[in-house]
């Protein structure tokens, strides 16, 4: 048997990062934004696997806020996507909860496996080196040690934590031991672990036996390790969800790291052969994507004279800048941020400040994916909302009602087939209907093209929240 | 009789300045903005004539390009707007040829009469110290000289011309004669002048009989005279606008400064008690706008952190910045503009990048002022437009007919009256109409509340220049 069948992946995707507003949301997340290469970091992280572990060996583990959006996310990946399990924690508690439940989940599929850990929003382009580096891991697992993947630093970084390794050589094994774990350190200290050589950058990328890793749960967090054999009892019965709930409500948020990596006697660090970045903040793009002549990235509607060493990402709107030097600009639809590059860690304060305001912005961007298609909102007023909706060939909206607005459609593409109270009719480009509040109503795309309506909501109360649903393709 | 009533006052307001983009644009310069004080520059400028000189004293001399804008502009004036006479130029020569137009049509109605010449988008709030001041230059406008006001500097400024006033008395008279203009100086000679006390900003408002302006022109612009002599004769007939047209196309561009100020024996400068400013660039308004403790200027939906001495105009739309120091940041719903300070002045190639690109973002704001209200577009697409209209009270848009596109309309609040062909019905909140296309429509506000529709235009050119107009209460 091929020591590849028994790898099951486990992606840590619960992560809300504030670092990338306005770009990232709370709806949004890093994981999501197509920031660095071709697609989004959460994709990127699954296709990397792709011709070594098969998608029902690909676990996710995200929060319930925002599993849905995770699901509608994967949709790319066709009818393989449904291959994908989404494991849903109530809330974030940091990695050691989170790799502790997905390892039970794994146990139940096979308790002879191999899981590698690895986050969802980090940078790795050397695929096939990241594989061989899998394989090379392997040999440490399965002589019963956890294997982290250190990365060699290439610069005296002071935004990640180090992992020092033993120079001598463990007996009959190609991997050293872990000697410890070190924090973020500052310039100078850095300075020196790069010159030293035995210090490596924490990918937070790990391979170990599912058997193995709940052992040392149950060594080093006896209450974690408690909790999670409640819920394996209960995985697959009607039981399952509310005593995640039970245990998350209990249970402290600590990292692998802190809770397992940093007591554990058997710990191997694999010295990656791949470029890696956790993409960990606005200035991290600099190591990561090209720049202009002038040492500027540049993206989007933007239009700029004499600009030097900045990041510019426009939108559709027009971003228009003169003699930026060092500064990040980061426009979005309905906000901007601008800071120098030294300050965007700043950025949280911005977020904390819209929510305790109860602002939107934070947590919401002005198109909204949907597992049938999109919707923007291109106006909200007192008493209307104005929105383009896209749904794609063959979707459907749920059955649903409105107990506060009524709305008009207007069709500038594709064409619609509504369905209002008992009947159904079709709406065709440049036609228009109406649904009265309180109307159950369903809107559907039977084309072959996208079908986009202008929706024009009126009534006291405009909120996404006043929906009644009754049957939805999507299970919500 | 009192010299007052002889009084006719010629506000220039044919500026399209770039020097206030995004702010400002070619259709909504900086005159008609409201970036200083309660109201727009230029109905400050109308208002502060208030109670010396009658709005039927009043030119307003602009651009054929700008005329309807600026009359819709002096709207809230009332039934007296209509009092105010503006002055067409087919295009801007510089003033000269504005004062000389306007020297014409003032000695139509008075050929005794006195004409006070200014800007239309400087800043002056003291406003009985500039009645004032304009009393005490009639005595030299009497004895036919050319009075210009002068500003005391209060700061070696580099970015104004200077005039040097003769220290010996004229006999009899209390103003002192006119030296010499003086181009925009270094730092070290506007210290000097400052030092010196003879020197004065130019502020661009002149005081004189419009017979002796109109015998200068003769003498030191002897071509220009020739023309305005010509459509002097035209004045009132049929002939008038060709006869402008003509003109124009043939005279040169040139300042009354240059032109007839420096050559004129019979300059006197009065020294102004009045504060004021030219408003000239963004951080012109440093000298006339309050600051935070931090020396910020903020407005709109802004959220800082730590921020210093900097400009920073927010709209609608959330701008967040952090550790800005010196910056001037404008953002508007569809262009954003980020410089240091020192170098806002080149956003005047900005524009002119963005005209050569044929780019929309230079000449048109998303909300386009009309005589009988506004429009705001929510989007547009490749074959549609999403507008907001809003129809003040008792207004109508033209009867007019749309040959590429159609229309649907949803009534967001308010009562509209619409006429469709031959038929005229009512429109209530939550309904909705539709105009084919080359259908003859009519849109009406026959309530007392703004009425306000959403219109989905769809079609496959969707510009502002398919219209054909039938009847229009504003005469376009």
């Amino acid at each position: 048997m091929n020591q590849l069948d028994k790898i099951y992946a486990v992606i840590l995707a619960g992560g809300s990062g504030t670092r990338f507003w306005p770009l990232s949301r709370d709806t949004l997340p890093k994981q999501m934004l197509k920031i660095v290469g071709e697609d989004t970091l959460l994709r990127q992280s699954v296709r990397r696997l792709n011709g070594f572990i098969p998608l029902d060996h690909v676990f996710i583990v995200t929060t319930e806020k925002l599993a849905q959006d995770i699901k509608t996310h994967l949709n790319v990946f066709g009818r393989n996507a449904n291959q994908i399990k989404v494991i849903k924690e109530p809330c974030g508690r940091n990695t050691a909860p989170a790799i502790g439940l997905a390892s039970i989940y794994v146990r139940k599929m096979d308790p002879e496996a191999l899981m590698l850990v690895m986050p969802s929003d980090h940078l790795i382009k050397e695929v096939t080196k990241f594989e061989n580096d899998v394989r090379m891991a392997i040999e440490g697992a399965e002589k019963d040690y956890l294997v982290t993947f250190g990365i060699q630093p290439n610069k005296p970084e002071t935004g990640y934590g180090y992992m020092k390794v033993k120079e001598e050589p463990v007996p009959g094994l190609t991997l050293k031991k872990l000697e410890k774990f070190v924090e973020k350190p500052d310039r100078e200290t850095a300075r020196s672990y790069l010159e030293e050589g035995n210090y490596f950058w924490n990918s937070g990328i790990f391979l170990w036996k599912v058997s193995k890793i709940i052992r040392e749960f149950e060594r080093y967090m006896p209450q974690l390790y408690r909790g999670l054999e409640i819920i394996g009892e209960s995985l697959g019965t009607e039981n399952e969800r509310e005593r995640i709930e039970t245990v998350y409500s209990e249970i402290d948020s600590l990292s692998i790291d802190y809770g397992i990596l940093e007591k554990s006697h058997d710990v191997l660090t694999l010295q990656a052969s791949f470029d890696w970045s956790d993409v960990g903040n606005w200035p991290a793009l600099d190591d990561v994507l090209d720049h202009d002549s002038h040492g500027n990235i540049i993206r989007g509607n933007a239009i700029g004279l004499d600009n030097h060493n900045s990041i510019i990402f426009g939108s559709d709107r027009l971003l228009a800048t003169i003699g930026l030097k060092d500064m990040v600009i980061v426009d979005t639809p309905d906000a901007t941020f601008i800071s120098p590059k030294e300050r965007t860690q700043e950025v949280r304060k911005v977020v904390e400040e819209l929510k305790k305001n109860g602002k939107e912005e934070h947590s919401v961007h002005r198109t909204v994916e949907r597992p049938w298609g999109s919707y923007t909102v291109l106006e909200k007023g007192d008493r209307y909302k104005i929105k383009r909706i896209v749904i794609k060939p063959h979707e459907k909206l749920s059955l649903q009602i409105h107990r506060h607005r009524s709305e008009h459609w207007v069709v500038i593409s594709g064409t619609a087939k509504v369905t209002r109270d008992n009947e159904s009719f079709f709406v065709n480009l440049n036609e228009s209907t109406y649904i009265p509040v309180s109307t159950k109503h369903r809107l559907e795309n039977p084309g072959r093209i996208p079908l986009q309506i202008i929706e024009v909501q009126n009534g006291d109360y405009v909120e996404e929240d006043d929906i009644e649903r009754f049957e939805d393709d999507y299970g919500r």
